[in-house]
């Protein structure tokens, strides 16, 4: 019999938070358009036992500053205690009311502050348990139940390119035939199996007939449309009904739980959310309204991995459908969603990803760690997360912060330069 | 920088399933009276590494052959694959429709067959997690919020011995006073500061009775009263109106969701239970209807401690309590309850536990890991549970059990036996 394995504790010394900025394309949504700089922050927590773990997360100035409040506060937790670390976060977060830094542009506002901060540090950690036991991120989660996990074709209304540069090599799409042949280009490469398309910027029976058009290319794929709330409750139903037998679920057609409600009364498929529940507290209303089939879990704003898990369960026991959210993201998010996607037997839809609409060049991470094969990305099997951190990419990219100027990410502002009377309001159609 | 420690992978290289029986008090309950030993099945899982981790559950015949056929299952699975020991116990149980062996004697009937032969498993393979890294289970858990975990005093009404035997040391307890006596000399010896009557014995007005004569003699002790369904709704309200601002909780006073949400709705204290929330599939209904304000979480019954924490993030997100519920058992589950209630913070009430009710020296485990100090068990800090198997203890239990002829659960069946127009059916008064 081999002895057991005694392993010292590993407490936290250090916590870096380094803010970065990678190229961003110009990619339409109800409340504006993407600058041409995404904003993350990368976090290093590092022990006294000499490993470090990675995590990931929103890079706008408010966020930021909640964690340098946050990380100020973890020097001697052992990473195993993620309660202990959650219970500092509160702690050293309560007497903070600041509320900008969300990091979505005004798209998602009622997320939980404290579960928006904890995620990359409980990330970080589980990263760091991994690596001191050689064991993947999934098996901390109850154990992968996939090897490859499954995304979707996250296709969006964009310019040509950003106002005053060249056009990017995706070029315009601005009609259905324009989304058609960017689904062609991007499932060619990627071999994505389902299709989203982020709506909210043309009228909705235009978005429609995208929709439409996608169907008869994509016959046999699965089909999202999100137009972000942006539709009033009347015009959902229609879009609803008209796309009857089209979409495997209708993702905020608008805002709030009682608008979801009425109209998830009133139309065929299931809605999916990731605007009217973003944090536990909205749960048990939405629950008893009954205004969502399907929740699209992030852990970037739901508390990190393990309460992300708790979701799923919620999810199950509540008979709702599971999916997962995305924001323009690099390569520490691409391995965590993977790893929770893979530990999460009812996560039954592929997952949404920002991924082909970032420069391969442009990442913090070693290259290599995660690729597409097939719509998939097969799970991480080393320690941890599985990735590593690329020190020269990660100064790189926070030059381009520091030399972006962006401190906050900001989709209106941004399309206000072109378009002064810009409206973002929702609903609007 | 320290080198991350790659470990071996820990595969089940054989499960043993081994029944054992322990002697139990003629303590009186709804269904009848406790026989003169409880049964238990001791799980031990090896890994080809040479490892071993212990559960404990049931040890009813019925139960007995599933956990069987769900043994033979699991050579060959990694134990940090807890979603495909799951996944290949569902399996095996899919052909297997017998009923029969819940272990609780008909009070708690609905619980999942699949979630009831999972949980020992685990629980043996986190306690084999936890040896692998030299880290407690609770760690495994998120980590414990708390270093000592609270239990209650659990009295019962009871003979004087069993019939035909001397009587037992505790001697009887059939009235207000006596109770009042047990509560003294279990609080002396233990110091617990909550305390918990079994009740369903004697009509209601005389268990009501009793605690009221706890309240007298103990003003700071948190009280509640568990009678097991035997009320109607009517004398639910009675007693719960009586009983105002002196019970922390009332448990299952009448069966089933429908009578305890009417019940809810007209008296003062939240309502507890386990037995009309103990399966993931009443929790729905449960909730739509109100029905209980706590819920008694149980890792036998609730699929391991991993389910048994998103049980706990179900309570916290629908706003209901989570306390834990007790049958009789040995130091593993001891073990096991101790380190679930230590990393979950919301578990804000005191756990019971039968451990008074049984002989220090009929246990399995070496003696010394679990103590009671000021009514709590301090949270084992070794690898995994923290708990040591004693063969010869183990040995002697199963000669026990073989000796004793009891292969069921049947405290009605035994209750005839001096009483043979005994009724278990509830409610009864
Ligand atoms: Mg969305
Ligand atoms: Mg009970």
């Amino acid at each position: 019999m081999s002895e057991s394995v005694i392993t010292e504790p590993h407490r936290i010394s250090e916590v870096r938070v380094t803010p970065v900025a990678f190229r961003d394309l110009p990619l339409l949504n109800v409340v504006g358009v993407h600058e041409p700089f995404a904003l993350r922050a990368i976090i290093e927590v590092v022990t006294d036992s000499g490993l470090i773990g990675l995590g990931e997360t929103y890079g706008d100035a408010g966020h930021l500053k909640r964690l340098q409040l946050a990380a100020a506060q973890l020097v001697g937790v052992d990473v195993w205690n993620i309660n202990e670390i959650a219970t500092r976060i509160r702690t050293a977060l309560a007497a903070d009311s600041s509320k900008a830094g969300h990091g979505m542009s005004g798209m998602v506002t009622g997320s939980s502050t404290a579960d928006r901060v904890l995620s990359p540090f409980e990330v970080a950690c589980l990263d760091i348990q991994g690596k001191a036991i050689g064991r993947p991120v999934s098996d901390l989660l109850g154990g992968a139940v996939r090897d490859r996990v499954e995304y979707s074709a996250y296709l969006f209304y964009k310019w040509a390119g950003h106002p005053g540069q060249d056009d990017d090599h995706w070029g315009e799409a601005l009609n259905p035939d324009q989304i058609v042949d960017q689904a062609r280009r991007m499932i060619a490469e990627y071999g994505f199996n389902a299709i989203k398309l982020k709506g909210g910027v043309f009228a909705p029976e235009e978005e429609a007939e995208a929709i439409l058009a996608l169907r008869a290319a994509f016959p046999d794929h699965p089909l999202r449309i999100d137009p972000n709330g942006a539709w009033s409750v009347e015009s959902s139903i229609g879009v609803g009904r008209k796309l009857a037998g089209v979409l495997e679920y209708l993702e905020d057609p608008t805002p709030g739980i009682e608008g979801m409600a009425e109209v998830a009364r009133e139309v065929p498929m299931p809605l999916a959310t990731n605007m009217c529940v973003v944090a536990f507290d909205h749960v048990k209303p939405a629950v008893a309204q009954q205004a969502v089939g399907v929740i699209l879990s992030d852990h970037h704003f739901w508390g990190g991995l393990g309460r992300s898990r708790v979701l799923a369960g919620i999810c199950d026991t509540f008979d709702m459908g599971l999916s997962m959210h995305s924001n323009s993201h690099l390569g520490i998010s691409l391995a965590a969603m993977t790893h929770l996607a893979a530990a999460t037997p009812n996560l039954n839809y592929a997952c949404d990803t920002h991924w082909p609409w970032k420069s391969a060049d442009d990442d913090v991470i070693v290259p290599g760690a995660l690729n597409f094969e097939q719509g998939a990305v097969a799970v991480p099997t080393g320690p941890g997360l599985g990735v590593e951190l690329d020190r020269d990419a990660l100064a790189r990219l926070h030059e381009q912060y520091l030399a972006s100027g962006i401190r906050e990410r900001d989709d209106t502002g941004y399309m206000r330069r072109f378009q002064p009377d810009f409206d973002p309001s929702a609903p609007r159609w």
